[in-house]
């Protein structure tokens, strides 16, 4: 076994509560992103691959080398239904490390989607599945399997840590990481958050500034500001 | 009152005449640019959250610090029906500034859409709400409200020079300003312009070269153009 | 004549065989790509203009300089049915190019579609068109036609050397270029690569893993890989 | 005469006060920017051309189209000495506009330095002959001499507003813009500030700590800061 | 407190040994990396702002909102001799964190250097001061003191994982992070791949070929590499 | 041998006559790339590692894969002295191709210096021994030594291609390519060029306007340039 975490298959990790990740994947990126304080946020370069695609699991992690996708055929026997891909590589990369037979064996092992700090490829393919995939770029270019990586270490992916087992959210909007042991908090800060938001969207829609409704002008009138005609 | 254009809101801009606005909305931002001699254009890097947005309306505009929104607050009472919301920010920033509720707010008021230099958030939402909006980036990271910016002060936003009431044009090619004493000598120019374009594109799809219809084969020969087998 | 390939149109070129074309089509840019040894793609940056877009066809190449697109019109009368258009530019730059009115000529006489490794306007009326188009940005911003460039002539565009006559091929995965003299080689790899595919898919959808079907657990655990608990 | 301040050279243009310009010459990028209340900087892309390279002048502000430097040559008549040229480009290049004949020609007038949203060659010489240049790129791509811009006129270059005449003071930090108009304002703001710098430098050095100079160990408290072991 | 590791400083962080410290500057950060099995690399958009920078110390962590360097003054009675400052953001960001009155603060309480995923300034005089710093960017924009972040919390910078106190190593050539537990076995190995450099060095230079000392002929022509003239 | 240039080596490439070579040196590459119509240069993103760099020489090609740098092992026994080594690679890549150990055995096989589309390491060192070296990237990241490429056939380097034996001149402004057949008509019209220089900077010097020494008068006021006042 070589150190520093390469070379590993961790076996028997433990996932985030199922009930956890039901009640986060009705929540979005933002309203998470914000109950965790602003943080947990991967790079916005992240983009899905098709309009619309969210996912919401448990975090399956893979450390990869650049250009080279071998730890992703390790990964998929690991895979548990509920969980998310996310894979993380040792360097820059735009490669093409994922597409449509991957993608196939990912769904029937349970997969939910794939979080990759690189590129991917088949696009057309994987939109048509509805599988979806949040990358950096999107590349046919493809990948050798020469050099070994790991499953299930801690990484950081888009410059976000993820342990194994955390929930992963992603949509429209980025992509969030929930450690499992803040998860509920999250929800509650999240439920919180979004409790109020019907409300304000039906007041705002009505007219009501926001200066108003969030009692802005006072502390926009100390900090000095002026109106002018 | 704060110096250099921080700290004021400006209440009783002249906006470009409504007229004029919705002759100009008749054109695409190509046309436009083309019309003022191929300048008043952004920089490519803003691109429309759908594809298909369009808008053309009145800048109200926006002047911000990185990672702070507070002033899309200000702005929102400022809003005109018709007005383009246009924001600017003091240096480079990709959080999302903007979301569903403003959104929802800056409709009520009357705003037919958002042009800014940062991220947004709630993409999903505001597509489905069919609010347009320009950006230079997709992110769920949240900002703060701390600190004093401007609203309806000349600004730059994505290299171009917007002053409050210039008319905005945009489309899926990006995004025009058309300055107020200009309104009319544009509509003018592309008028001309759009009025050959029927007649040229029917002679094109007949098989007509552009070599003729332009009459450039004798410039090419001139500057030295020489065909080989 | 300008020496250095400027100022030249090169009349006569032989394109790849059309039948070898055909066959290529039915091949996606991955497949092709894997079955050249991984060679012969252009960079990642080149997107397509809409998703799905997709084209099939024998190279006629265009050389010009930064913000000056009049060796378009030059090329459009060089076109012969099935050529998709490949234009380089000299140094980086992001102008559109291209529009509607170019393209409604080169679909006259003949064009399949256009990869340019700069900028290209009216996206959506070429959307409208169905005009498939690879593109390095999407800009409104003009050119000028003042200086002479090539058409048939070598280029390199994206990264990847394009002799007149080549076979492109374009799809939502990217741009591989496959040389005349290849193109029977290539087709034969690819098949080959494509034939497998049916009953791999099967049987990963079956659940089968790629360590199996691939053989890959022998080679794994001789480099060392260690599944931990 | 074309519109849209094309085709146009401005030559009576108010300077800021030269007195002014020396005082400010004195205080180094960073100091202006605060002391303008965070604003008027140009974007962190444009770098000097060598390590240590700094001017302080009057702008003379040039507009140019892509890859056409022809109106460098138009400003060098309008060069007054002391000025800086900030020469802004219609749309994104990073074509070599200036080298070493500009810059002796440029010298000659009187100015004292080049500031440019586009690229630059013979940096080499330039560096020999210590005439600093702050730019977005080095290329030897060369320029054609071919459409009209303008010699001040306002320009945004590197999204800074830039009025002929303002104050330009460009050091290793960047570059950042003075309004004439608020030259004084600014002066007696930077002398402020630093006039406590050095105080601040000697007990920092000392080893007091920022938190208690700047009495931060309150606000700290109040919003929340925990210490643990 | 706040969740999340916002609002917390952590003081009592064992740091990795000294003795192993002291070892490990010795090499440099590609050895090191290559040391680790090609890991603990950040990526190589972090440079140094003068040539030659070099450092290797104990890590302090300064977790960050973008545009926000108050934790900076938290960090800094933190410090202690021979501490290298590690500093993340939550979010991209270019603003210029850190600058002259900092690094002397920095400095006395015997930090090594900084590490920044961000924007520094004044770096004329952090070059004179030779105070190492290994930053995103260099830029004038000025930072506000508002929201709290965290000191020796783990943090992700430029996509690597770093605990406080593990070893930072940085050159001409990026930034590693060695992490405290590994310290010795990295020691162990670099010292092997140096060892034999020397030698190496020698027959190289004396005109050896690789292709001989590393007995690379067998291997290439098993994998088909074929000479022609 | 596998078909598409990879797993090749050819041997006897005819290298630029020596005495062409010689002359070029002579010039920059801002002079050359203008003797040869604008044509030739590598894109800009390819920097020298250390300031002054310069080579001119005859150039060996190299074609690696992304993170595998076996091929320049290959590379260093077909070395001649006078030999640039040109080493692209088929897919984006920032990895550490190249450092003290390679350029100790090229400087021992004669080669004067090394322009990769890719990145380098020990640039410390390499400075040290001043060997130039142009490139995209400085990173520590290390590569593999896994699968063929090839060794003088054509490539594609920074958007330039480049044939065995063509003239590769490098200095501070970038990398221009002379293909070998146009060597001396390159040589001549550089020669014309620069022999005017030196009478232009002196009449530039005495204060001349490149307006009057250009007889840029006339063409301005046809093309309709206005002076206002």
């Amino acid at each position: 076994m070589s150190m520093y975490n390469l070379g590993i298959v961790k076996r028997n990790v433990v996932r985030a509560d199922s009930a956890a990740v039901d009640k986060l994947s009705r929540f979005g990126v933002a309203t998470i992103h914000e109950a965790m304080g602003r943080t947990g946020l991967m790079q916005p370069y992240l983009r899905p691959i098709y309009p619309g695609a969210r996912v919401c699991g448990t975090a399956l992690t893979v450390l990869m080398h650049p250009g080279d996708n071998w730890m992703l055929h390790v990964a998929a026997e690991e895979i548990r239904p509920g969980d998310v891909v996310v894979a993380a590589v040792t360097a820059e990369c735009t490669d093409g490390y994922f597409g449509e037979l991957l993608a196939t064996s990912f769904l029937a092992r349970g997969a939910r989607g794939l979080v990759i700090d690189a590129g991917v490829r088949d696009v057309k393919e994987l939109t048509a599945m509805r599988f979806p995939v949040w990358s950096k770029a999107i590349s046919a270019q493809g990948t050798v399997k020469a050099t070994l990586g790991s499953v299930n270490v801690p990484v950081t992916c888009a410059g976000a840590l993820v342990t194994p087992g955390d929930v992963v959210v992603a949509d429209d909007d980025g992509v969030v990481v929930v450690p499992t042991d803040l998860a509920q908090k999250t929800l509650d800060a999240a439920a919180v958050r979004e409790a109020s938001e019907g409300e304000k969207r039906s007041r705002l829609a009505a007219g009501v500034l926001g200066l108003d409704m969030y009692k802005m002008r006072e502390p926009l009138q100390k900090a000095g500001l002026k109106y002018i005609d």
